[in-house]
């Protein structure tokens, strides 16, 4: 399943050493100004080798609109949006192709589909974002005018919260051949009271999902999260005042629906699995190595991840928005 | 959206205090020998009443099968599970009709829908999950004898994470006229290796989903969870070796693949949002007001939501498989 | 799959000779004021019995609302409608039990799902269409205030098409111990515009779907449909006038998107396959049989589908509505 | 919903004067073999100007395969196809800017977006379909190994059934700057029994969809198709003997599952809408014209539709393998 959401719906395609990458994005609202102008930025900020921190692999990511706009507007026929591939060095790969790389998918796929595309992680590369920041970027656009706006952070690297202490452990972790988790926090503000659907399809079931469905992250949260496990009832309950909720430890949805308040997420990111110090695995014969991954990896994959949480949070809100005005629009 | 899944798909209905409640099940495998008997101990289990620190609703909550199983066999068509609502005491709710209790769906639900059944709760109540824990136990049905065992349990209780001590704070919350939170394990063992789908059909995605979307639950984390923010790449990492992963970080999710082992999700069930302890909130009208919560409700939940959580866990797996064996059935 | 729309979905459930039949409708827009009486008409009119020209078979076919209404409104959860089986004499099929009726679906259920439930046909018999009618009455509901009307008839019997002469073919057929095939008619009128997804989202595709899928329809046409074959471009085309357009060969349907005329719908209806005149057939062994089919059979089930007919191209607009209401909610 | 197929998952984009059109499919099995050169066949199959009595427009349509294959194999990931628009005139379509062409979805795209790319039809053009006919391509691909054939032929122009007499109308229509409709017939052998859902996914509904979704089809018949509704049930009934089926009335086809005989089906081409004789519409200020259609346009077609009809079908088998197969792959 290589589509997400039922209203604004986003195929990805592509693989991190292919031709290209990129997303179709089918149902976005007809006669919405946008040009690549619109969505260059959102890929300027995800790309990597921004900062000494961050992989070294330099990128363009130069984005072409295919198809779905005329004149500098969308027209309601599906949006192809690609990215071609370029500083692409497949021979880093090569003494990868038969082994497992510990953390990865490397083992998992093999088992599912029998083969892969070994080179930089193949399609379950980070590099199939592309496609998800791009489409986050139209959704953006709509919601912008909307008075919807999505931010969001890295509040905690390997545990500590402070920017300084945070970037010297992504520093000590390259340093030693190694590499740090992190907890990204995304908030939404702006949504319509209402959003979400009862039952299975509650909005933070869907924000759960997208946030999950990003590679590395194995924990999400909304408002308390794991925190109101330890709370009392009348600590938790947000009193409801004539001016509106008087706290916001729902995090802005009750019953799977939006309550008007921010929505606040957040999500726990792995450290990056490709690290330079020695690893135990096996290869495709099942025998026993030792590796040592080369390559450019980043030490923590947190501050990339943030801009994707970001687009997938838009894709669900305006996906949910859509969902919602089926029952506005013939009243 | 009342349906979960896409292969094994389960569509729940009815209200807390309506005629009935149920699920169809559409997608089943044909030929699963099925009875009342294979569904009624899953209902047992999660009815409400079987000790002092549960709400004292008295349910028999007997299943029926409607439709779909011919001399006790499944047939392919669509299966209806039905149970009778009985100890239903609407005139309990008479006071909450006009106005909304802090930490429930009233709020929203009347924003969204502009009108709702505020009976117990009317659809977004617990009872609802009967439909769900219904559907979950003929899941289970066709995953047993393929060597899949699904348990779970509460682990912690208001921040403590001894049986008694957990029972204690039960207690004390119930006496008090609060509520407590706390935190719910699953695990599924025997998985084979390669069930879910990359990108947005990873089966972390999809059980995060199936996880938040039970009312109360407002966390979600495979494996090491928010603890994989804590560490180092060099310790999350399951290290491969000729007998299989040496460790299980990754909570048999590796790429959003099982692995082959266990599956381990735990979720934060936030306090009953409904307490006796007086509240703040509004009317309909806006008009703020001060209410006590009476009726019958769970000190702490978390217990009445670790079989839905099983029975979830459950329907996850048997879609990814149903879905997994759509590349094998023709080879 | 026994769920039919992606917006006003209806999901049916049940069997000929089970407990019940029924559908659960998800999604259909909260506040509208919805009774049992405003169903029963429609299960009225489709009700077998009717007439000498009908099966024989006696059913009130009374249908109860379970869920989803609250105070005689819809509410926006899921609208479970059931209607009890009563007349059943399974002891008519016993005869049937191990043989594949030509015509049927016997044959095809037994190699897809390896058992079936033989008793009136099971789940393929024309009783599953209960679940349609309800769900396409709760359609009508909301189509009706909007202006838009749906009605239908037989057009052709056995190639005649005056009243008196249909009559005549259904009730020789009948005599001798055979049925005769006819033609359909479907018309709506008071559609909006702009009703209908390009490619492969055409309402015309999703008509043409909705009336394949009814048991023993065999084509389906649209407008001209295969008279449009033997026209000139010049004949064909629909000339546009300030007034509108001055002739509809098109049948309200320009690239699957809908222009606001009529929608015109013809359907063909092959005979009854139930005769008790011999056939020649072979039983689950493969061993070859003579039958004659007794019971209760309609000589002619064009008249049968008519109503079902109507009730599928509401369910066709309705969620086209919906779909269409999503660009309309917000600005 | 520019998605067709719940398992096979095509996902066409682009229009007819962009700067490409082509599908990204979603679920096709790994592991099978496929480069560009099993795709181009087909598509130059489809290309137009190949005979004088088709369209002008010279494309080279080579396709290029994105994404999704490795060393020659698919891997499971989504394969992304796409082919460069070449020979576009798109100032022959300034005179048709603002006016509605009879018989084209210009009108009613209108209606539903509020504007729309007019050049060449855009969106709504016929190009659209070489996205179908390479998606198509990689279904044949999995199809024709497993014993799956599929052929189809143009049977009727104008009434006429003869070859010579339908040439000979195509060329009178075109030099009368006229156009004629035609009837396709396309059968598909090989194919297994038990493929198809029972109710809403019954395979001939879904074909019924798939053909009504392809543009200018008015009309869809099944096997003996609108002849069944002339026929007595004695007639129409294929009797059943130890050697199969002594007759094939059905196409293949009984309660919506396949039979294993021949899939057989018919479609309705309406004449070409773009003629030079002159008709008579409004234009976007709703002011009367009489316009003349110049540009390059086959005068029939039908033959083009052949194709796009085979491969339509391919994708509709495909994709009920896959499902069928759910029930296989674990037994």
């Amino acid at each position: 399943m290589n589509t997400f959401g039922r209203n604004f719906r986003c195929t990805t395609f592509g693989e991190s050493h292919g031709r290209a990458v990129g997303v179709v994005i089918d149902g976005c609202p007809p006669g919405m100004p946008l040009t690549e102008g619109d969505i260059q930025p959102y890929l300027d900020r995800r790309r990597p080798g921004k900062s000494p921190l961050e992989s070294g692999r330099r990128e363009p990511d130069r984005v072409e609109i295919i198809s779905g706009t005329f004149e500098g507007r969308t027209t309601g026929a599906p949006i192809a949006l690609v990215v071609l591939n370029q500083d692409v060095r497949s021979e880093d790969y090569d003494a990868l192709r038969d082994v497992y790389r510990p953390g990865h998918a490397d083992y998992t796929w093999q088992m599912k589909y029998g083969l892969r595309d070994h080179r930089g992680g193949g399609r379950s590369s980070g590099r199939e974002t592309v496609g998800r920041v791009a489409a986050g970027a139209v959704a953006m656009r709509w919601l912008a005018p909307r008075g919807i706006a999505i931010r969001g952070e890295v509040v905690e690297v390997h545990g500590v919260r402070e920017r300084e202490a945070m970037e010297a452990e992504i520093r000590a972790a390259r340093d030693s051949g190694d590499s740090v988790g992190g907890i990204v926090e995304v908030i939404a503000s702006g949504c319509p009271p209402g959003l979400g659907d009862p039952v299975f399809g509650k909005i933070d079931a869907a924000i759960a999902g997208a946030m999950m469905g990003i590679g590395a992250v194995k924990a999400v949260e909304i408002g308390e999260g794991f925190g109101a496990a330890r709370l009392l009832g009348s600590e938790m309950n947000d009193a409801i005042t004539a001016e509106g909720f008087a706290s916001n430890r729902a995090g802005g949805i009750l019953g799977g629906i939006t309550s008007g308040e921010d929505i606040i997420v957040r999500l726990a990111v792995k450290p990056t699995p490709s690290i330079r110090s020695p690893q135990r695995t096996i290869d495709l014969a099942g025998v026993e190595r030792e590796i040592r991954i080369e390559g450019r990896h980043d030490p923590c994959i947190a501050p990339r991840i943030l801009p994707v949480a970001e687009c997938m949070l838009a894709l669900v809100i305006i996906d949910a928005m859509l969902e919602e005005a089926k029952y506005r629009g013939w009243d």
